[in-house]
């Protein structure tokens, strides 16, 4: 029987890559000004997966047949992705107000929102500045567009606040902008500088999107609790900001009137108490609504696995499939 | 008797070009996402002096001796610098939970902070978006690295909050970073896009600096009523924020152990009665604070009026030796 999927085949590859790409993330979050290592150095060193510079790398090393070191230029660029991926998270959590994150506390919990917004700008500007020594126009062109587009996705997922009639194309619309876009960019910009080719470059922005999108929307069905074996993730937190996701519109589609006006009571009116997020679960489970979550997680799996079928390095490819079915895995 | 120095001739000049960076400005705001258009227009269309953007187009003037119109990536170049200022406005706002800004109710007063940090990261995405447009990687590292130096400027600026023993030549770096480089960049890549060359993309851009300079400590000196005669400026804003300015700086070297208990009480510690405004004002006036502030911002349109005594547009060099005047004019 195989191994369950996991990230540890691209984690391999990517490895030695991905120690100079910390070196480089590290060098430049260096400033006179001392609030900014220490801030942005609390939320990136506090870790994460790092996938998106681990895509960004693999997309690199896939014209090969085999694994060869990416150029300096990859290097460059996949710090540039972690950067744009933390000033976005530094943004986030004055939205949310969070004081947590990774299971440590938020850097606005601690510096104060004034400090994450100017910091999360100060990453946004440094990233702009790792993009621009790859020398390559192509490749700033496709990172200020998904940049842009990032922030649409997180507009619209702000207007669509406390709204659980939403149709199910406005929440993949807003996926697409906060999380796939990013993915798309950085697996297609990396394919670049390793000189992959139109063709790859395309391949590796399917890839991207489609596999962005599986994580975001694993993402969405974790937080009403996909799986009980999940640690370190609080469960309830979207509920609670009356965030619109997958598990919420299907289970708002399929709802009688009582369950209806719960749901408006409690998403729209923001009027919960605390037994309500066991109640929102009972409903969600009631119409199956997590497993119809998965279902579509595992469709954009699918779509990632089929865009990167013919690419040339076939260890990459076997780590990158996993890496997809990882995505939708169901008891992750 | 000369006019008093204005920027008349320098609007005059660039009229016919801005009126198109004012198209590509309406152009670029439209997003699929209503609220992002309607946010970042509410603060855009307010206005402002649209200073960044005219140097820019004048700088791409520079190198012929007539009047030529820009070329069409100098108008993409002014609308970025416009959109990278109005993105750092708006997050500003969110900063200072400021309510008024030009004489308007500000962004974050009427949508709220969430929607000025994602729209003012829009607007910065959208900047790189067409500067991109330029092809010209130059102006990209450029405006990317004014980027960084603007939100170290302002963090150094928070991390100042509250100490008004500060020495002068930080408040020189915090002006520099939150003000000059972005009228340096402006001026430089203008004159880049207009094949100015070397020499004068590098006279434009210590102009740029200088006259930022000018621009931002006479802005300082008038948040302390340098003129009675200022309309829609609201005085002791930088007072009640504990902002630490020139004429503060200025006026702690000299104060006596009474006043400097005063600047305690009211700056450090932050307890301000009504009446300690006029008070600060008082200290400031006795020790001359205002005239030796506008002493330094004079130094520095001087310095912008040397950098470009030699560009070849003589028509657009006197304009621009009058906007200097201008900054540091004391009866603005």
């Amino acid at each position: 029987m195989p191994d369950k999927p996991s990230l540890r085949s691209l984690t391999k590859i990517t490895q030695e890559a991905m120690s100079e790409v910390n070196k480089v993330i590290l060098d430049r979050l260096q400033s006179d000004v001392a609030l900014i290592p220490q801030l942005a150095g609390h939320l990136i060193s506090a870790g994460g997966k790092r996938l998106r510079p681990m895509l960004c790398i693999a997309a690199s090393m896939a014209i090969n047949k085999n694994n060869v070191a990416p150029p300096k230029s990859a290097l460059y660029l996949a710090a540039s992705v972690e950067f744009i991926h933390n000033a976005t998270l530094l943004h986030d959590d004055v939205i949310d107000s969070s004081d947590q994150r990774r299971g440590n506390k938020t850097a606005n919990a601690i510096w104060g929102n004034e400090a994450s917004v100017l910091v999360g700008d100060f990453l946004f500007a440094r990233a702009f500045e790792l993009m621009v020594e790859t020398n390559d126009i192509w490749i700033l062109e496709k990172l200020s567009a998904a940049s842009a587009q990032i922030t649409e996705g997180e507009v619209k997922q702000m207007s669509m606040l406390g709204q659980p009639d939403s149709p199910i194309s406005d929440y993949f619309s807003v996926i697409k902008g906060k999380t796939g876009v990013l993915f798309a960019a950085a697996a297609q910009t990396g394919s670049k500088v390793g000189n992959g080719g139109d063709e790859l470059n395309s391949c590796f922005h399917q890839y991207g999107l489609a596999l962005g999108n599986a994580f975001q929307i694993m993402d969405d069905a974790l937080d009403y609790g996909a799986s009980t074996k999940q640690i370190g993730k609080d469960l309830g937190d979207d509920f609670a900001e009356m965030k619109i996701t997958l598990p919420i519109i299907l289970a708002w589609q399929d709802s009688n009137n009582t369950e209806r006006g719960f749901w408006l009571r409690t998403l729209k009116q923001g009027n919960q108490t605390e037994a309500d997020f066991d109640k929102a679960c009972s409903i969600i489970n009631k119409y199956n609504c997590i497993e119809r979550s998965l279902d579509y997680a595992e469709a954009e799996a699918n779509k990632a696995i089929e865009a990167i079928s013919n690419i040339p390095n076939i260890e990459l490819r076997e780590a990158l499939v996993e890496t997809a079915r990882f995505a939708a895995l169901r008891d992750n």
